[in-house]
């Protein structure tokens, strides 16, 4: 019953200052609101929906700026790994390696991520049911790692749509672990633009205050300075300056969420 | 941005004693917890999954029963209606005519359920798209009426399954009538016992706190003091003996939601 | 095992010389292809999508053309109702009664129909599985009648779109009745254009012939001499000239099928 | 305009007789169907539900058996790949590199896949819609690799299921390379047993039959002497003795169909 974490940052790193501004601002609205912090990026959009799509920093690139980040802004960061080889050498700078939804299934990485001994946040695939969680957990406990969270980040429903069902977030809660609500990715539309995935922006912080609500450990929110000019997942960010709004909007729910658990 | 109105009542009505068991009950734990209070019930179910389901008290029998609980508990009635020639006569005695979520789109019915002058709730068709409501709403607009709820009571996901997209609910209000959620049948299990439907009645408080979050306007909830035994929607009733604790959990976060009103 | 029957005509009934046009058209057609026939029009659509949609030409007239149609042509006819009290006067002219999709569930529409002794049509609803159709079917024997015929016109699939699951075919087949695809509707899009309902009129051929290679008993066709100035589902209406093609076509289809039947 | 080509093998490497068993009398049967015929098997199994299951005989034993088979029987040989490295020693023994639907977005594995040169079946995930599949293709044309095939293998619906939309083969035919019908995991549920997932036997030749009647180039079948004892899809396997009647009857299908070709 602790208070919420935000996990946010942006789609993917641009560069180092970049990355230092969003997360700087990123850890004095969390730090002000009562919120937990974990700054989020991708090294590599290793799934975009087109070949022109914008891949991102690299494996190399992208470590250096998660340790320069953590030297100095000391906080927590997540980023997602794609191959099982990644999970050694990102574990080495990240605190939390994120396994992609598409991915929720692939053994391999699993494994070779729960055994970093890093914390392990694991997308629910659109293809999943909430409780076949339960193999997807037992393949990481396998490992000895029970540092683990589980992410709702939507599911099918028809094409190019997503859709969000609460009922998810206590299901997975029963599992023993914490859960967290992805508000930018459940409102996306993949491959709704055609050559990329499509969003509705204005819904995530819809998503993100129902699932908050029932009392979740951490909230994930994509955010950027200029969302329509980001080179990724654009139409589903939330605008930096309109994250204090809504994060102190989060906070208030969750102390009412946490102060009245509701258990399944 | 009044506060919460708790829909509720009995699947079907059983006997005078029984609803003004209920509707008294409700009325004390809603005026308690400064909710508002509509006693919903109904008189003939009729689109049972089988033939072998109960039916109800019928029409004639149905219109006395709402007379004679107003006219103890004063109370505003919802009941709902199946065919236009029902509609006037249940406008004499019930408040509320709702329409039900399959005959969403029977053209005949809300035209002549306008006509009676009496507010309406229509519940969105499991087949149909948020914004799709925009056409039923014109319909019931065209009989001069605009004395209107719009009510999301899930959406086919699969087979005998709903899923409850909380965006349904935003899009819904931008329409200009007030929402309701029911989270009874939001988490019904369509056929899912073969001759009857399933549910899941402990899905139905985390249906309605993600909803009242949001800062609707009302929530349905369907009560029983024994849903096990109840004629319909056992699977999916809660006891009358909780609706007290959740009906002042819930007003906690109607009163955060409607000071922090969400757009989009 | 008996040769496909085509169940075609336009979406609703526009005029006497319409009807006849079409229906001779058909007759021939189909007698020359070994098919058999029966023609279907709508006296009333009784849930456009939206209001200002064209009803049709209501009980009455529907009901002379229909009796004008038979004495002309000698052609079963089938039409639907929408309420109880329309089936008695439908049946004393019309051949096959037909239960709307939305409407399977309305078990007083079912019993009044069965009781007319004509043969039933149901067609399942967008929201239901196939093996719930096991309960609507229990519904119409109970009045005793037995002439039934069982329509898959797609679930729905996401907003605003439906999808056609093939498997409904031999598992309707098992609750022992003909079974119908409706290659019409089942490439509808519900409210896909706002104020009425798109379609996908290219996939209706290919919804046919996939239906009719499982050896199905009835394939379900709207045709229209000018489609894109139907009064209602111009989107997915086959045009009048093309029929004879595709009718040739599917007999290719049914005649295999029939000879090498494939049961689950 | 080819005849109907089967892709079909065990769902994992066994061991080289028991592929032997299987390839030879797969081929005898395609030869005398008149079918084209490409052995089909995987050495890992990379995404099993649960970690208890069978993972396959890995990279080097399974490679080392995909050359036995071709040595003895000089059939064609297609098997998965699961990682950008596996792509160029697999391409060196196998005919056709097929990239699992949960992986179909993977650029790195699909440009990996493209550039060796060998033809690659991608299988369409449950999560994309079937006009998706352009940026797939267009990812894998980039290697200048036009050797391509595309593989309908069922859609998400809902929980623990999947349905197979018969319009995708005709939109993916449109893409401009063969198509291909996956027959047996079409039919599978997803986690449907719990910790494995579970299938539709009875439904694969529904899927096999309505698929080849729309002309498309190959079907994929998955076949055991024993499914129940197979070590993985055993409940949507279909019989090795079954197969012949299976193939004879659907080269009837395909004879009819590409004399007679739908186009949308």
């Amino acid at each position: 019953n602790l208070p919420l974490t935000v996990i946010a940052g942006p789609c993917q790193f641009e560069s180092v200052d970049h990355a230092l501004m969003i997360a700087g601002r990123m850890k004095e609205i969390c730090a002000d609101a009562g919120a937990g912090f974990i700054f989020k990026g991708s090294f590599d959009k290793a799934n975009r929906t087109s070949l022109s799509g914008q891949r991102g920093l690299g494996l190399d690139e992208g470590l250096r700026l998660i340790a320069d980040v953590k030297a100095a802004l000391d906080v927590p960061v997540l980023t997602d790994v794609h191959l099982p080889d990644q999970c050694a050498p990102v574990a080495e700078v990240a605190d939390v390696l994120q396994i992609p939804a598409f991915l929720c299934r692939q053994t391999d990485l699993l494994l070779a991520a729960g055994r970093t001994g890093a914390a392990i946040n694991v997308k629910k695939g659109q293809f999943l049911a909430p409780w076949d969680m339960a193999n997807v957990v037992s393949k990481l406990e396998s490992t000895g790692n029970t540092r683990l969270m589980l992410t709702e980040r939507g599911t099918s429903f028809g094409y190019n749509t997503l859709v969000a069902d609460m009922r998810a977030l206590p299901q997975m809660t029963r599992l023993g672990y914490p859960v967290v609500m992805d508000a930018t990715h459940s409102v996306q539309q993949p491959g709704g633009l055609g050559g990329a995935s499509g969003g509705q922006r204005e819904f995530a912080p819809v998503m993100a205050r129902a699932a908050v609500s029932l009392g979740i450990a951490a909230v994930f929110i994509e955010t950027h300075q200029d969302p329509d000019n980001a080179p990724s997942d654009g139409p589903n960010m939330i605008p930096l300056d309109a994250m204090q709004g809504l994060v102190r909007s989060l906070m208030a729910f969750d102390r009412l969420a946490k102060a009245d658990p509701i258990t399944i």
